[in-house]
């Protein structure tokens, strides 16, 4: 069964997750991989996404999927975001997840579904 | 069963995910939802995140968990980075799981597992 | 004479910059000032402003100022950017005036003015 | 008289902020600097300054000018923060030394330097 799969054959954040933790490990890195330092990667590499898209139109950041380049890179740092947000949790011991699920419950007392929301501020933050 | 959660009782992401999609629609938000508003968002929680750090000693940044007020802060921002995330790969067409484990295949050839690793720059981005 | 001020009256970079090292010694903050927490603050403060912008389609964006309060939360981010970057420059010893001229000069090398630049990618960075 | 420099000689925000204007208008960018996009460049580079420390120790982040590449690093990234702070400016009609001198009149009301401020938050943000 391939690492990061559940026994379905489906990835899973905790199977990749292992994964992160013994590629570290192999690596000797954890010495650099303090909550801090993990929280600045993760703000850098959430710049580089924004990178792709800081000079386009609308109309071009809504088809940037379909220029090969562009596309690559994307995955590439929606991948490394991914990566230092999941090494984050680890070392601080929060299930990203659960940390989610419980937003999403505050979020949903906190902006309840309105009949005609068009008004309402979006920011979930 | 719960929302977000898959038979076994466990979070998803992908259950997480069609929450947040059902809540944005339920607001209708999906006109702010664009991927370049996205990809500003989620860097700007990333900043939000490392903001709880930035004056920390790595010895205060290690114990941030150990206060409530800074833990709530740390899970709470930790939400919003891997909503956004969510968000972004959804309206680019992104699975996030696939792209990490590609990632990380593509780090395994990059950075091959040393006996002493000591020196090697930890950047896996 | 205003402090922050030439002999002429106008503000200068250089005016500001020993009043903000004036400000920290008196609250003795210099001990957090560090080249590492300075370059963080300054990537947070940075988020704050683009945080402004986020959901801002470019027409609302355009008129940013027309509206008073936002027009106050970009001065009020503005300023913080320039006070990190500054504090930032201190104490690593660059003078960010001569690193600004020194940039254009290189980039004047790397990007010749054109008679049609149209399809030039426009990051000067 | 060099371009950017003051009559004595010396280099001036002013000065530098015009280079940038024609720099932009020689190559027709100015479309591409609306205020969104240049928030977002801004955040960009700030994060690519930050890179140069995310797994530096204080230590060793401190010493960061003695290492020849990474001085010369910082000194770009540097400008590249005040390029687009002082492009960003230039669009929304901002005068970025005058929003620093109004930011620090309020800090000084806002944080008065006490007798011993060792416990005081440094956030002047």
């Amino acid at each position: 069964m391939a690492e990061g799969a559940a026994e379905s054959g489906k990835l899973t954040l905790e199977g990749l997750r292992q994964r992160l933790v013994e590629f570290a490990a192999a690596r000797r890195w954890e010495p650099y991989h303090t909550p801090k330092n993990l929280a600045a990667a993760l703000s850098v590499e959430a710049g580089e996404l924004l990178e792709i898209f800081q000079w386009l139109t609308p109309e071009q950041a809504g088809a940037v999927m379909s220029d090969p380049e562009r596309a690559h890179r994307v995955r590439d740092e929606v991948a490394d975001v991914l990566a230092y947000l999941v090494q984050f949790c680890t070392v601080v011991g929060v299930d990203p997840l659960e940390a989610l699920a419980a937003k999403i419950d505050r979020n949903e007392q906190r902006f309840p579904a309105p009949d005609a929301a068009s008004d309402v501020n979006p920011d979930v933050g």
